[in-house]
């Protein structure tokens, strides 16, 4: 059996797996981001204590604890960012280790949910797939040949951070352009804002939000286009056009099997996936040839915990 | 003893290469690029006859013949689309191993250039790499794990229509913003063009050119800037400026360890170098991790002809 941890800014996921990747029992606890390190470490080691007893389960049992983190970890184990947690070089394997003695790994959230989609989700079986998370930012993970792809360095498969166009706003990371300013949750919020403050006829979206832009979510917005909304629908078509032109790079790129699309904007589900395949097929480059398959990821929020517990099994 | 074909749209090169990626002999004809696909086979079919001949080899001692081909092949060596050629599906590899009883494999000119510099260049030993061979157009070869990647599809690598912004004109593939029409020969001369049409003080330029924009080419171009000129200048900073996003989206995806730049714009050497390797540090994503090494391609020209010879050896 394996543990894996989903280690986020609001909470601390965790849960027994078996090998086939199917999530046996689970349980959470508020991360309480502003802490010290040592703390919250102490708190992934009590729930991990918790899970493993209340399963029934010996520590001998559990071959293996991953950790998915909302950042960059080396192959020691050491979080070197964790911009959201505010850690910066934290041996967080080896304080886990120490305190368990189990083996511990650890690698980037997004990464790790391409493994579970990998393991058993809709890339299962795939000689390469990429997985796009559009949440509040994009994460991306890479699967080559069956495994994890990172890069040289460590520092790949940052899609997310692809510059794609201009933008009327910047990035967080200080550039302008990234795919994660025009498709990701923040990034139709904000250009739905836009779209109402210079806009005469407000229609539908402005309604449901009572007028006031705080109350934006891309939910929202996408059942608002899915009505009909204009504004709405002009925020998902700029959404999707630039989502199609970063996977049209991947594809440009890499030419991956699979491309699969999760976090909470592919929540929209096939509404979204049918528009953006259309825009793909127009503008893809070699127009007569066959391109990767592009679907929805399967696993949601458990995609986490999974892809953290196959860490360890691969 | 390998031999190897650059099939280009105006020379067809063809040279012995031994193992170890040694360019022995070479010689090259005109391609005559309008004839139909028969007469150009056969045309090949005699320089490679010549070459083994001339250098004294028996045809038994040739292990394989590769073909970089401007285009796209499938793992059959059927050439599926050669645009400067006008060809669509042909079977290059099999007529040519009918009348010569030997091996032939064929792949992209550029994925062939850069199995070249991995295999006795700037690549050489490294577990990943991209060449950007800077030419009219823009290609890409990507090496990863010591051998050549072009995808599941075969589609890949395709790095010059990577979409990087938003341009003045569209590309040949119908889109707008690839890589190409910012840091490819053309794309300079281009916007070039567009700086001498729209400034009163046209500078140096204009006039190492007599006043006609027909006489423009990347080299004079670079020179110019060298020594002051500012229009030239203000177009090799925007070259500049789109090569290195270009190259940060790789790394956010990639992260290989060594980036080569080839191709005609690539002679413009330390200078073009130094102006990339320092917008590339500066808006890096991860500032202070390592990243690949940015590097000139150490092959020039000859890189097609040993690269294709060395697809026999892989």
């Amino acid at each position: 059996m394996y543990v894996g941890v989903d280690l986020g800014g609001t909470n601390i996921a965790a849960g027994i797996v078996d090998e086939k990747g199917d999530l046996k029992y689970q349980k959470s606890i508020p991360t309480k981001a502003k802490r010290n390190p040592k703390e919250i470490i102490n708190d992934i080691r009590d729930l991990v204590l918790d899970l493993i007893k209340e399963y029934g389960l010996l520590k001998d049992e559990v071959e293996a604890i991953g950790i998915g983190i909302p950042g960059l970890a080396d192959e020691d184990g050491n979080v070197i960012f964790c911009v959201n947690l505010g850690w910066k070089n934290v041996p967080l394997a080896i304080s886990l280790n120490k305190q368990l003695g189990i083996p511990i790994y650890i690698d980037n959230d997004a990464t790790v949910a391409a493994l579970a989609e990998y393991e058993c989700g809709v890339m299962m079986g795939a000689e390469s797939g990429i997985l796009l998370t559009l949440g509040t930012g994009i994460g991306g993970g890479i699967i080559l040949n069956g495994k994890v792809y990172s890069g040289y360095n460590g520092v790949g498969s940052e899609i997310g951070h692809m510059v794609v166009g201009n933008n009327f706003y910047d990035c967080n990371c200080g550039r302008n352009g990234c795919l994660e300013t025009f498709s990701s949750s923040t990034a139709i919020i904000r250009y739905t804002e836009k779209l109402l403050k210079e806009s005469k006829n407000k229609g539908l979206i402005y309604k449901r939000i009572h007028c006031d832009s705080e109350e934006l979510n891309a939910k929202l917005i996408f059942d608002c286009a899915k009505m009909g909304d204009e504004i709405a629908q002009q925020a998902v078509k700029r959404l999707v056009k630039y989502l199609s032109l970063g996977i049209i790079n991947l594809i440009n790129i890499l030419d991956p099997q699979i491309i699969a699309l999760g976090g909470g904007v592919a929540n929209a589900g096939k509404y979204l996936l049918d528009l953006v395949i259309e825009d793909v097929k127009k503008n893809q480059y070699y127009k007569e040839l066959p391109i990767g398959k592009i679907v929805l990821a399967r696993l949601g929020n458990e995609a986490g915990v999974i892809g953290a517990a196959m860490l360890g099994k691969q």
